[in-house]
């Protein structure tokens, strides 16, 4: 049988091999949901970058700047960290310079890996399609500052579940994220609100954000992560 | 509202400050499963230590040694790590030195706590009554060499659920915990025994032993940790 573990926080990712191993990022509030809907939208390259200012040096290299901090728009940058943005039909051919904490650390800390993938609802059975041939799966939820979070959980939980009787879970956190979506599957938008995130940023847009960000299969594809540079697969 | 949080691993505390909060430890297979059925039975004190050889010079001082590595008694001490041999006659008024890599860390680690609690299935309810008067509670998950394990997050879970309406779920963690929980509660000894650390200790005496730290209040009693050392509350 083919194995599927869990990594919950970037502070546990010292604890097992990524050597051999398809490693799928998932930041699903919001980076990954944004890199998803990008790539879908015809984005030609996002590349995640952690400082804002190292992001900012990316515009004479032909980026948009992509950012906010506070949920506002940081000053000087084209877009901010919605869905929305990524979706704008202005975005098609563009390259993109993306301000992510937690989703770059957790693509660099993945660099071991045989292949890194981007996940999120928005494209969950395209990854687990995509996964079916590969022996070893890894989902790597980047958290929040370390801490585990459960949007990215759930997410964890749900591929799981799609990988049912392909991929066996082999550790306890693939047991806990799978039993955890199985109790809130019908309810993943109203559960998904009452997380940490959603309760650290909330606001109008927030909220459509997160409504977006919890839809099952809106998009048909797999971005690849590739020398720190995320591509259609 | 009062509050809960869970810390899901000894390798995520240092997220938390544990300052005014009542900390449970959690080692369900088998640590605090014994430390409960021990002090049960009438157990004076229980004195867990990390290492082996540190553990042989209590014998000194007039404790009972207890210990297992790789599933075998070590050599010279009384007593195995099975709550069975914590629950013998003989062991009435009795102090025991105890062998416990995992849980004896989360202890040390919660030393900032206002209180340190032993939680196991055995004595669900009276940990959760014991704390209904605490404002803010935290449940330290010793885990399994760092890694967040599937018995400790259920027994997180299932207290949570026992708090609802006295103690609101702070952080993601509780979230999953609890969810994680909901799924399972009609088959904890099934789904304990597929964990990570039932598949590493089987054999007869381990499915015993399972069978008994998945069992729900058995015990009526809230065993504290003070100064290192664990007594009746």
């Amino acid at each position: 049988m083919k194995s599927i573990e869990v990594c919950l926080s970037p502070d546990l990712i010292g604890q097992y091999d990524l050597r051999g191993k398809s490693t799928v990022i998932v930041d699903i509030l919001r980076a990954t949901s944004c890199f998803t809907s990008g790539i879908a939208n015809g984005v030609s390259e996002i590349v995640p970058v952690a400082d804002v200012e190292d992001c900012r040096l990316m515009r004479d290299k032909g980026y948009l700047l992509a950012g906010e901090r506070g949920g506002e728009l940081i000053d000087g940058f084209d877009m901010g960290n919605s869905p929305f943005d990524y979706l704008q039909s202005s975005m098609k051919g563009k390259r993109v310079a993306a301000t992510t904490t937690n989703g770059t650390k957790a693509i660099h800390l993945s660099a071991e890996s045989d292949e890194i993938l981007i996940g999120s609802f928005l494209n969950l059975s395209a990854v687990a399609e995509y996964l079916k041939d590969r022996d070893r799966v890894m989902v790597f939820c980047a958290g929040w500052k370390g801490k585990v979070n459960l949007e990215d959980s759930l997410f964890a939980g749900a591929l799981i579940r799609e990988l049912q009787g392909v991929h066996q879970p082999i550790d306890d956190s693939g047991l806990i994220c799978r039993s955890s979506y199985v109790t809130v599957r019908e309810q993943l938008y109203d559960v998904i609100s009452k997380s940490e995130h959603a309760r650290r940023l909330s606001g109008y847009n927030m909220a459509r954000d997160i409504e977006f960000c919890s839809r099952l299969n809106e998009f048909n594809i797999v971005p690849q992560v590739r020398n720190g540079s995320i591509t259609p697969s």
